[in-house]
């Protein structure tokens, strides 16, 4: 999304979104549709429009539920290498002090194994003898790992996947938000991880539709009215490297000239204590066999309480009309000093 | 809607609407999608979320085109009488110069009259001898005149309405529409008047599924964005009356108790020369036997060219979500000062 430059000060566009905080809130609650059934592509659009979430207690791929197990998954993928992130501490894509004391956007190492070696390593009974074994592994590429946009382009150059061997049992898209939408998914994209990984608060311009496979998926979420009480800070990018040395994960800093990213310094945004009042997180757990939707520029902080299978498919929103220039209008109001490192909330 | 208090002085609320504007205007043009035929219930859906106006060229009600002659229409509602209203300039529900030099917002005079003797006084051959006689008469009571909610309501007291003898002829809901919302129409009105009738800039918080049925409706169109461009100040209300004296029609201010009526100083906005840069007018002529979709919020200004039949179905807009919020902000970021009489554009 471009940034923006709302010809009012800071102050006053703090008043301004405190507004529409508070007018959404009056109007909305924290109120979310829970679906018993999936919704046929008319009742689908209408929960678009609405964009807000919904749980829907059904899935859309209730088979691999049951044929997921690791003895298959390892089996399918054979030795095919696939791309892990991998972390000190479970948190990629997310605010971490550097050795410097200063704090960084850190993006993970990325490591390529096989399915099985990567199952052993978020296995519960793995042994964790030294701080390499107590590192984070997560299967969360996010690039369309299972299809991207080109998978649906006939005119297309091919779309290799790693994981081309459980495509079968996946599918590509979503029939009723596909429906819905008049469009084909963006990405497809397959997470497995354990309860050590945390998916920081963040927010993405996309529909998006989560099934979860195996486990259980916590959301905390908060409307794009309230993406200013996430405090973004503008961060120095850096990324975690394994040191030839001592095979220690690192975390170096990037060139000055990499861009900043806008970041929300606020670790853990369930525990609203460290929140304004004009906070409301939505707290909504998405099990095996359930589907979240999860409408765009919504905020949303994840963690996985045992190991979580989930396939979650971006569609693109709207363009035409007026949620983008809703979404970044809210953006464009929101101050974004430079972090400090004073400013992390633990 | 209710009246909105956001936190900023009027210039910084200017600044922030052409931001808005601006940015909206640059995503979506002066584009509007011309449809061949009627909408699917979720093609229609994917068109509120969008919330830009719509030509179909095509009708809901395509067999009263030629079924409703005026003879028919006399002879099926006898001598039932009828609410129209009376002007003497055919502004009805506009901002209009009373006896003492100042403006204010005039609602028409309300006479009863029978079919036949209404279609007499705006036939294109009518004598005009004097004012009396050039009077303009427009059916517009825009108040469910063939079906309100109530007739959707089947707990509810029975729903009466002036033209009982032609609904038969006439749909209750659009089907495409209320499956699209998941809701029955709010009020269907039938609209009868000629050249002489003009409807000022306005917009209602409605979505609106407009038929053309005989003649031609022109229509100027601003997007929700643009309502600032449209001037509004805050006028006195006052009402037409037949003076027993003198039989004309006499412009009395109501009692200082009346709320004031915040409505467009702009007289007539299809002549973009009144407006400021940032304003887009669209203009689109619905002919017999089309309809349009004209979006919840959108700022409309009417004229027709002849003889003119229309039914449009209001239905309320989706509340949920963030289009109300939107809306609301908006209106609320408007500075609306006192009409003193001399912002009259004409």
């Amino acid at each position: 999304m471009a940034e923006n430059h709302i010809p009012l000060d800071p102050t006053v566009r703090g008043g301004a979104l405190k507004w529409i905080a508070n007018e959404y809130y009056d109007l909305n609650g924290s109120h979310y549709d829970v679906l018993d059934e999936l919704p046929s592509p008319l009742e689908f659009s209408r929960l678009i429009h609405i964009s807000r979430p919904v749980l829907i207690k059904a899935s859309e791929m209730p088979e691999i539920i049951s044929l997921w197990t690791d003895e298959y998954l390892a089996e399918r993928m054979e030795d095919r290498q696939i791309s892990i992130a991998v972390t000190p501490t479970g948190r990629a894509d997310a605010i971490t002090r550097g050795h410097d004391g200063r704090l960084y956007f850190a993006e993970p190492h990325v490591e390529k194994m096989a399915m099985d070696a990567f199952l052993a390593k978020i296995a519960p009974d793995r042994p964790e003898s030294n701080a390499v074994d107590k590192e984070v592994y997560y299967l969360q590429s996010q690039n369309g790992n299972m299809f991207t946009g080109r998978y649906f382009d006939l005119t297309s150059d091919p779309d290799p996947s790693e994981f081309a061997p459980l495509r079968a049992d996946v599918p590509s898209e979503i029939s009723w938000c596909s429906e819905a939408l008049d469009r084909c998914p963006d990405a497809v994209n397959l997470w497995i991880g354990n309860s050590a990984s945390v998916t920081s608060v963040h927010s993405d311009p996309y529909e998006n539709i989560y099934s979860v496979i195996r486990g259980a998926k916590h959301f905390t979420l908060f409307p794009p009215t309230e993406g200013w009480c996430l405090l973004e800070h503008s961060y120095p990018h850096a990324r975690y490297v394994r040191s030839q040395a001592t095979s220690q994960l690192e975390l170096i800093p990037s060139p000055p000239t990499t861009s900043e990213v806008r970041w929300s310094s606020v670790l853990d945004p369930s525990a609203a204590v460290f929140l304004p009042s004009e906070a409301h997180p939505i707290h909504i757990t998405v099990h095996a066999g359930e589907t979240l939707y999860l409408p765009a520029g919504w905020w949303h902080y994840v963690r996985q309480s045992e190991v979580t299978i989930a396939i979650n498919h971006w569609y693109d929103m709207e363009g035409r009309g007026t949620a983008w220039v809703w979404l970044n209008l809210l953006r464009g109001l929101i101050d974004v000093p430079p972090g400090n490192g004073d400013e992390e909330q633990i």
